[in-house]
């Protein structure tokens, strides 16, 4: 069995979604001092590698801790949606129909991570998002945005013909499928795997930093 | 297949470990104001359920983000010390001889969470722990510590003869083990079951809050 780790690591002035709070991670109890190490861990829902709960984008959605703890494994299929250029739609026919319960899209933006290309990425065009809602697709992406991301800061103009705001989160979250963001080193996947993605349970959160794991034979 | 959340959930102001920060979940937007819900969370490393990395008490010890993440999947073994006096010893014959790679100490502690009197649980005698890192054993307890806590806050008189410091912590991080505490809603688990525990990827970080989860037939 193979054990994957498709996590960024969380670290004091990591990269977050523009308007975030900023990370921190420093030591409040030292071994000097007190006999044993503690962190301050200062961070925002939607820290790094995370999920987004319904209750992200929709007024009445459901909130993290509300989702049974079961949904947060999955048998998960891969999508390959490499070499695309920035800020390009991703397609409905670019996208598997199976049997999955989640959709990893693949975009290979990970590589960017920390550039201001970051913000530039692929995103899930409205008749994909649409198709993954029919799959009852949850949807996974080592991107930082199902939607495309505000060009502030970013280093490239938005496309015309862009869709605005949060068209993808509101077809997924609206319909009560989960968003997962920031994955990644997900090279060489096979084409189905477990993904294990337990969440902390923020009360009433609206998402939740998550590590996730990938497991295949 | 049976799936259970053994975590607590995380919220502002509760029960933490004493000296330790406090936590707060807080809106950083809203739906009203920005389309969209983020919160801004501030918590300890050893916030609400967790694990201890060996680099919480030993000086050299392993950080959590360098422990491999396919450790954090046990094959688990239920050891039922429930029924015991506060600050009563968990001694070496309460604990079961397995191949299991994780130890479950049920106390029933977790049913006195957010009073003074969760300050008083059993603790790991020191045979215990030794026994345990014989046997290879992570362990997890539904309870604050291994160790006995300070009675700053606590209801009751530390025992003359109760150990000092961290001998628990010590023994099992100083061996490379991992202790998961703040467990909670043990009752009615079988003797063996998977335990899937990932805790965040905090950067050199001495420990993680982790959502704890529990599967059997």
């Amino acid at each position: 069995m193979h054990t994957r780790d498709l996590s960024h690591a969380i670290e004091s002035d990591m990269p977050v979604f523009p308007g975030d709070p900023d990370v921190s991670v420093e030591p409040h109890a030292t071994v000097d001092a007190d006999g044993y190490r503690v962190s301050a861990v200062e961070l925002g829902s939607h820290t790094g590698t995370h999920v987004d709960a319904p209750s992200h984008t929709e007024a009445d959605g459901r909130a993290i801790d509300a989702v049974d703890v079961d949904r947060f494994a999955f048998d998960a299929v891969l999508a390959d949606c490499t070499g695309m250029d920035p800020r390009e739609a991703i397609e409905r026919d670019a996208l598997p129909a199976t049997d999955a319960d989640l959709l990893v899209v693949r975009t290979g933006w990970d590589e960017h991570w920390g550039e201001p290309t970051y913000l530039d990425h692929p995103f899930l065009a409205p008749d994909a998002a649409a198709f993954c809602v029919d799959q009852g697709y949850d949807v996974a992406v080592d991107a930082l945005n199902v939607d495309p991301t505000p060009t502030d800061g970013g280093s490239d103009e938005a496309a015309e013909d862009e869709p605005a705001g949060f068209q993808a989160h509101h077809a997924l979250l609206g319909a009560n499928q989960l968003i997962f963001e920031n994955l990644t080193d997900l090279s060489g996947l096979p084409d189905r795997f477990e993904v294990l993605a337990f969440p902390l349970a923020l009360r009433a959160g609206d998402g939740s930093p998550v590590r996730v794991v990938a497991r295949y034979e």
